[in-house]
């Protein structure tokens, strides 16, 4: 397949007009290598471990959520030099599909809720909310354990979720006004935690955006790369 | 005590000018109380509950780490006018330390690395580095357990850290120019996570940065009020 | 009747959408007491004088033209630590309308051209402009006497006026195009007054609002509380 | 005289670098006429009767206190051409001294210290503050009349003075800090006179700043245009 | 004919809401001078030259496409004041049309497509492309010479034009991917030059723009003043 | 040599603190690639050509002065998606020296002074000025010919030069008040060139700024890659 084919399918998918402003310039093709794709890899990142292992797997295009060049650069230098040295040598292709998959139909936040079993699933401003059957321990194991609970809460008849880093203000309000009984997101700040209106359930970034890469990676035959970062609880 | 005068005193302990030019407007006397000071309270936020236990006390004037008036107001209801109104109302002054109390002698970082009996410390552009003779383990039970450390690491001889939310890609940069270990802070972002170029134990914000305001209290003869957030590993 | 009925019939009476860009925020509920309404003062400023008569009135709520918070605060102290002290011990709310109730309809301007018995009445982008049959003296009287007369003119047929500060180049131009004999406002600057292409009057800010704010008490049931500032002219 | 010989005497009486950063490129020589100067007019402004005074009278050059030509400008019409055409016809010069020639001794706060027999006079940031033997009403004489109160003041033994439009409210607190008993200056605002710490007394613009002018004239031989605006108080 | 008729046949035939946004008070009546206009001379630019010669031609009105007061003034003075006094003096008015009258049907760039005689002409975002049977030889023939030729083309089918200085990277990429052999404007910028995507034929801003002036005043029965700059070709 | 010796000896050569701020992270070293350096080519621009003939003499550096990463990029795609990935695959270093080497001792304005044989040179605010023995042709000659002259000068005794694109009215006027009959420079606008208060001789991008990298190549006994843009007076 072209890689315009590809991009135009891609754009199906998640269309560009669905992401945030600040995303302008930073989804599509940040990496230009060749122009016919018929071998594609899926990650959540760019880290150096999943470029290699999409050249051993001779890889024509590399489909990653968050991009590698999120600051504007002049240079081309340390851990970036590297990493476009690998993707550039290697001719390999990059897309990134960010705010625009997260808002996507069967995107990151989608997935999500189809992972815990929301039901009755309708969207917020960000991320969305659904009935849930779960515990705080169940929906921890879901996301592979160790999330950590800000408040208190047993039952959680309506959940609201947001994939990344999403306790916002503004969203936790408008979960509370929507009958949330908790808020599922990632990156929890002191100050955000102290005003929080309801409580919080926190996993990782990664685990609450991985499914979605693994999903898509099943459905269009890809080959998903697994790079979680290493993480674990201290006593 | 008149306020003039404990107002001089707090600026001898913690000199406005150390501030990051960000608190201005945001440190120092923040409500006007009544002025003759005889009882003080201190904590870590001023949150209902510790306005509440201040007012309990009969304190003159509460000490705290972190204004409740961060964003600029021009109109005050709901969770900032029950504050206001406990506080006014009662006539107690709330002052506040922040950055510049991050940053002074016997401030929050100095502290931390008192508490985790840290040798040989120096400081950082933020926060403070120094020789370590303890596990992670060991330092995640010093901060009252359940720290993530983000990467692998054994044994820590040297710890650079820095209280509250201090994982910036530059500040990591120095703690590994300057031969850490590990870096401890709070407030992880999973992008800083994925590029970090040393390994990172990550405390809440609350308890890297209460022992700072406790050991104030006991030396001070102040009413230290304990509100540490609520918060639960999940399995 | 609920704070939130009160609010709601405010709002007919003086829709936010009407307002300036740069009331964003300062009209409307700014500071929140008790929620129940019952007894309701009106006045133009919200002085100490005026709040503390209120008190005494025993209202719920205090209706006002001008926010005593305009600049955007991150500290309560002197003057503003009084009000609020006061405002918020006595769980008063305080509603501001501005430049919304200035363009309603039975607003500011409205309530002025009624007062000098304008007809055939019609809007300016700011204020409005009428027939008149007085001439500057007799404007003066209604006014409470002491207006200042810029530039001469004897018969006045047709007034053009803006409650509060309004002599503004562009509205004197739009007002002469319009055929206005003089320009009625407050705080006339003397580079405007250098170019001004018609006669102005100049009246007090106080002078010129608080018709409408007496009016609207009239008309409510409400208690109005006179606070004009003590203005002399001196020989 | 050469023109450049003349800027350089009136850049030693009021040096371009006392003015405030706002009149950068609106002092100075605002208008290039003749390089020959003998003969000299100045006046507060330069309106179109000043102008053609001073072509009447063959003045080389005109001196004034504001700019004609505050707002930049890409098209000269109007008002502007007129002024325009009748000094560059003429080949007139147009000088302007503004902030720079407040500030300057022997400038415009200096002249209305004098003309008060104010002494003991020491600077404020903007305007002076020092000893007055005169009541409001002596004050209000001395300044033409007709001068207005804010406030109730019998005996002023202190008095901060401003010419020009000077009711700031950090400048009035700066006068109250030093002991003014009133504040003297021109265009006061609703919003400033309602939270103003001390009495003040307000002069027009022009009572304030020609008298300056006036005196330069007289020193310097030059012919003083007076042209104050027309303002009656009305009863 | 009044300068108001004037004006208004003006903007038919080059609507200012064809202008550029950074042209917003740079077009139109930018000097005003007297109100009845029966003689009218045309320029490209008011140089001095060309205003002396519209003096010694008794016109009433000069209309350029460049004004002289691009940058917004605060002063009158050097050669700013020179024009000023000779076009005021003499009561002349001078009105300028530029990137409306670019724009404009019968305007420059479709001047500059005649005098090139391209057929089935098309607008592009800015100038337009049309079909040219010249080669570059003979286009710079028909502008006077001296043209310069970046990169090479022998036989141009189809030509892109851009009237003034247009070699923007957007444009030559817009012009390229609709199938122009080469691009003509002024200006060329080295860094342009390197990158540009097709041959670029460089003649100068004058030749480019003159022609729209001189056909419009053949037209109109307006004296065309010519005033090319002088520009000669070094060994 | 290591690649930190290189870089070094490089910013001794042109230190990075004389370039303009708008160079901030634009030299330097741009494109990381291996770290021992010992054969070096040097150009003025980093084209396609140019790091192909680098990479053909296997180079382990490339020295230029205009950075081919002007804009800052979130994509690399396109050209500059072709000049990466011959860099990075070939492991090539590039380094910029800019505004920094304009302004060195023996840099661009140096190089281009001696080879006009300019004596009693000295620096301007950018650029120099020096006496000059050369006729306009003759300048144009030492230049590679092809020069334009704007307005008319015999014989030049001093001549002002700035390499690159530098016909600013400010240096114009400068150069002038510093007694230059002729100002030599490269793009020429229309604007400028109207107003121009001297001759100005204008030259290429290229022909002004390789000396300098000609020169410097030779002294340190790199290889100099000439790659100048295809230029042609047309008839």
């Amino acid at each position: 397949m072209h890689v315009h084919a590809f991009i135009e399918e891609m754009e199906r998918l998640a269309p560009p007009d669905l992401a945030e402003e600040y995303d302008a310039g930073k989804i599509g093709l940040v990496v230009e290598g060749r122009q016919e794709i018929s071998r594609v890899c899926c990650a959540l990142d760019a880290t150096p471990y999943v470029v290699k292992q999409a050249i051993r797997a001779s890889a024509d295009m590399l489909v990653v959520h968050h991009t590698p060049l999120w600051t504007p650069v002049t240079s081309i230098t340390g851990r970036i030099a590297g990493l476009m040295r690998d993707l550039l040598s290697a001719d390999m292709n990059l897309y990134v599909m960010h705010t625009n998959f997260d808002r996507a139909q069967e995107g990151v936040n989608d997935a999500l809720a189809e992972l815990l079993s929301l039901t009755g699933v309708s969207s917020m401003s960000i991320g969305c909310i659904g009935s849930c059957g779960l515990s705080p321990a169940e929906i921890s194991q879901k996301l592979g354990g160790n999330c950590r609970l800000w408040g208190t809460v047993k039952k959680i008849r309506t959940l609201a979720l947001v994939g990344g880093g999403g306790f916002d203000p503004i969203l936790l309000e408008e979960a509370q006004a929507r009958g949330a009984d908790a808020f599922l997101s990632a990156e929890m700040k002191h100050s955000v935690a102290r005003s929080a209106p309801l409580p919080c359930i926190e996993a990782t970034h990664y685990a609450l955006e991985a499914p979605a890469m693994q999903r898509l990676s099943l459905r269009r035959g890809w080959q998903y790369i697994n790079d979680p970062p290493l993480l674990k609880i201290l006593p």
